[in-house]
């Protein structure tokens, strides 16, 4: 299959900087965060609210790539699985997926809260969450 | 920001091959299908059970990239709004995510409902869902 190219449309701000001290996921403890924008995809975030429920994808770069098999959650003590059957960060595409809700918005930057994202993480695409 | 290389790790095989006739959402009436994976990441499935409810993340191979703003649910009725304040298949990145329900697994092929992809979209990451 061809291999896929893409640009980041933004970048991760926040305080978090260190990947072992991140949460797994954002509810648990992860703090708020910036996204910022590239200025060329300006009019995609015509109409982003306050209150907005969304989903950031990322490009989780700083996580390894040639893990197929890992123990849930780090937990020694649960057997090997499929990383396609967890949500750990290591794993071929390392996308991560973020539901956030949105605090702000001050043109190309959007404050969300809350994201486990380290600083600098590239900013794939943003989505409002599925309403089921 | 550097540009960001990869590699599909399977496609979709469904009899949806009509981009005009493909629901909006898996929920809106799509198919079931089949992911196929690649021989590569076979270990990364070790786990997956009928039953299981995970995410699909796609690429959009048919999607306009060029689309920053859109009326909703392609009704121009509803003024016009940036992409990622919508779930369009159009954007920057045209990544999809489908929630889906695996049916059976056999080896390295997956039959999952309801996936509104088309036949031959190339498969980027697969998680489980998240419980909250």
């Amino acid at each position: 299959m061809s291999r896929i190219d893409l640009a980041p449309i933004g970048v991760v701000e926040s305080d978090l900087t260190d990947l072992a001290a991140a949460p797994s996921q954002g509810a648990e403890g992860a703090p708020d965060a910036w996204l910022v924008f590239e200025p060329s995809v300006a009019d995609a975030l015509d109409g982003m609210a306050p209150g907005d429920r969304i989903v950031v994808v990322t490009w989780l770069h700083r996580a390894r790539r040639d893990v197929l098999r890992c123990h849930p959650r780090d937990d020694v003590n649960i057997p090997l699985r499929g990383v396609f059957t967890t949500r750990s960060s290591e794993r071929p595409n390392p996308i991560g997926l973020h539901q956030v809700e949105v605090l702000a918005v001050e043109g190309l930057r959007v404050h969300v809260r809350p994201l486990e994202a380290v600083d600098g993480t590239p900013i794939l695409d943003v989505k409002v969450t599925l309403r089921r």
